[in-house]
């Protein structure tokens, strides 16, 4: 087998085989295939694409380039669930404890974030003494005794798939559905979950951009996780202005800590609450979506989520009156009020830009040896469909230094955009794939 | 400016510009941009194509990347002559004494041949001493003095067309029109003669398998090398047979010597006087092809062209004795008929399939270090159109291994095409292309 000839064969848009890609996969992976032979296919793929079978086969190949978890050792039907990446995205610190607080355990392995915000893991660093460098004997430990953990992701969950993104990413052939998909799906299937939970974002903020690309790449997740054997459901939701009111890495904790306590965004719960159906529901502990929804709603309403919170985070080593008393958090120490200039009604607010501002504060990670400020952030005060008049605050800067401030202020009045017209109800979850099907 | 942006604009089908083309170009060159960027960037081209500016500006990119020749201390119209390559193609030892007989200056820059047979350096090698390892003093004065000299192709020509053909060639992106053209062009101007005749070789054993792909490259590479600022004539002829009776390095001299003496085999001398024709008009010394096909066959009848030939090999170091005599060049000591089985008529020779018998016996190159044996190829008795019976010979194999002459009798067979119906006549000139008009 030669690796020009599966070039070549992709160039002219033929179906290659589980051998071909496996080929392909383990020779790059073991450095006998060179990146300029890869990087050419990889671009022909962004022409010809992949068919299901393919696709399959890549995301197979790459899960099995490392180690694929043994979770035999945690009992119950175990649910993880991945976002595709938005902004104030703080899904992940409210559902996990949602779930757990009804018994299905949720063994999250989590990176840290690069980009406008930090992930999981670094808003979790807000907690002093949090950690989530957990042996695994303490990680599966944790999923039994309390249902939930979280550990930093290791190096060695497909590892093919880290070393063919970074050449993608260099490459202009990262934006190839079939190519996200499997990117997706070989770390989701390495961590090995019975059943997994996709957010799939659409809108500006979102890698996905359109309706239809969204839903082409939660099809293709989808059947890759039912053919490899799993329970599989997404969730094709809003990001057409960021997520709650809360971005920055404290602020979200503290916009979760208020959600748990019953007090979320409605967008935000909205949204909470369509992937917590599909957790319950992959989980078997509901028959019906009202069902699930209505047990979701309890572990709110009773403080039992709220508790799960904290029990997480002190078993993470972590101090839990931060849980209890979320003004303990840190927040930055200038505060500046992002003014508006015209009246109208907020029609969108473009979520990248308002990413970028955090960015500018210091609070995302441009490379991956950037630190973080988890302090700063942006409240947004107006979300799409307020009527806003000159001079109200838009959003509230929390800020270490003033320059940085001001850029960040500038970018949020770019991000508004207000007109004339009343918005219409846009609506948060723009579809529901299960197993397959479309259900909403 | 960053690569990255250079390949994503390609892929969104975009035009580059001359800076970007050039940044690409000399960033290769340099080491600083990496294979597989530019490998991506390849297969992107080979999607989305590039226009006619694009093709100009990566041609003169590579044209300049290296040593542009300084033909200036050779007097009068310099012309060049350039063949896509094809089997039994002796066309230049025949054409250059003859054009230099006529006064036209000929100098020629040439490769070693990699593939079937050797290239025009190689059948040279027959002639004890024959040198093409001149300095340019050597060169451009025996231009001046005899009109015709041929050197080795120094590596510093178009150093970055070597470094891109390298990569196409391990990342199937070879078979791009564009690609090709600039390939081919950049090393042409780099050889900066004043006018540039070229032959595109159409059929199963060139390059270009279809009549509309010549057409297409040979105005591609007219288009260059007129914007340029060159004159320019392409002439597309038929490869759809070996060209000529003998293929392979010592038999093919021996046939241009025949040629030289008015006994060349018909196929041949057609392609041989069309390409002529354009290098005497383009040289100015004929106002008509009418006048110009006579004055080309004034040299093979008064022996001008002979003595030209003699005089060069002469000039180069060589044995002109063997010009003369040419039953002094080496033949392979075992000569062996390949055998006809079934009487009809020939409607086809597989010139690949020569080729690769040829090959077989040791007279081409499969990589750089190979060994050529000169003495070894393939005379052919019949060629396309003939009548044969069971038990003509079709060809004669000249051979000095039994294992290998067997190995060719199997594949010259193969290659025969037998039918019952009389072929009608397929021209050798499918068509010409003069400085950008189309004039046959």
């Amino acid at each position: 087998m030669r690796m020009y000839d599966i070039i070549n064969k992709k160039k002219r848009g033929r179906h290659l085989s589980e051998e071909e890609i496996r080929f392909m996969v383990n020779g790059y992976t073991n450095g006998e295939i060179p990146d300029y032979q890869v990087s050419a296919l990889m671009m022909a793929v962004c022409f010809q694409g992949m068919d299901a079978e393919e696709t399959l086969h890549l995301t197979l190949a790459m899960r099995d380039s490392g180690e694929v978890l043994d979770l035999s050792a945690i009992e119950g039907i175990k649910v993880d669930k991945h976002s595709t990446g938005g902004v104030g995205d703080k899904t992940s610190l409210v559902l996990t404890p949602m779930a757990a607080a009804l018994g299905i355990p949720v063994a999250k392995m989590s990176g840290r974030g690069l980009g406008h915000t930090g992930g999981t893991i670094d808003k979790l660093a807000c907690f002093p003494g949090f950690s989530t460098a957990l042996s695994k004997e303490q990680f599966y430990g944790n999923v039994n005794r309390i249902k939930m953990a979280i550990m930093g992701q290791t190096a060695n969950l497909a590892p093919a798939d880290k070393k063919l993104y970074a050449l993608r990413d260099v490459t202009a052939t990262v934006d190839q559905l079939s190519l996200i998909a499997a990117s997706i799906m070989s770390k989701k299937l390495a961590a090995n979950a019975d059943a997994i939970v996709l957010d799939v974002k659409t809108g500006n903020g979102a890698f996905m951009k359109t309706e239809e690309d969204a839903f082409a790449l939660a099809r293709e997740m989808v059947q890759i996780g039912v053919d490899a054997g799993k329970q599989m459901s997404a969730v094709i939701t809003d990001m057409d202005q960021p997520l709650g009111n809360a971005v920055g890495n404290s602020l979200e904790v503290k916009e979760a800590i208020l959600s748990l306590n019953g007090l979320g965004p409605k967008d935000f719960m909205e949204v909470v609450y369509a992937l917590g159906t599909e957790m319950v529901l992959a989980a078997g502990r509901a028959e019906t979506p009202g069902q699930a929804k209505e047990l979701l709603e309890q572990t709110i309403q009773t403080g039992t989520a709220l508790d799960k919170f904290a029990e997480f985070v002190e078993a993470q080593g972590g101090d839990k009156r931060f849980v209890y008393q979320p003004e303990l958090l840190p927040v930055g120490n200038i505060q500046l009020q992002a003014m508006n200039t015209e009246d109208g009604i907020v029609s969108r607010i473009l979520a990248e830009e308002i990413g970028l501002a955090t960015l500018a504060l210091g609070g995302g990670r441009l490379t991956k040896e950037s630190e973080i400020d988890l302090s700063v952030g942006i409240l947004l005060h107006k979300k799409r469909g307020d009527m806003v008049r000159a001079g109200d605050t838009l959003a509230t800067i929390y800020a270490n230094d003033m320059e940085k401030a001001k850029e960040a202020y500038g970018k949020i009045v770019r991000a508004y955009e207000i007109g004339p017209d009343p918005a219409g109800e846009v609506p948060m979850v723009k579809g529901i794939i299960r197993n397959g099907r479309m259900v909403q």
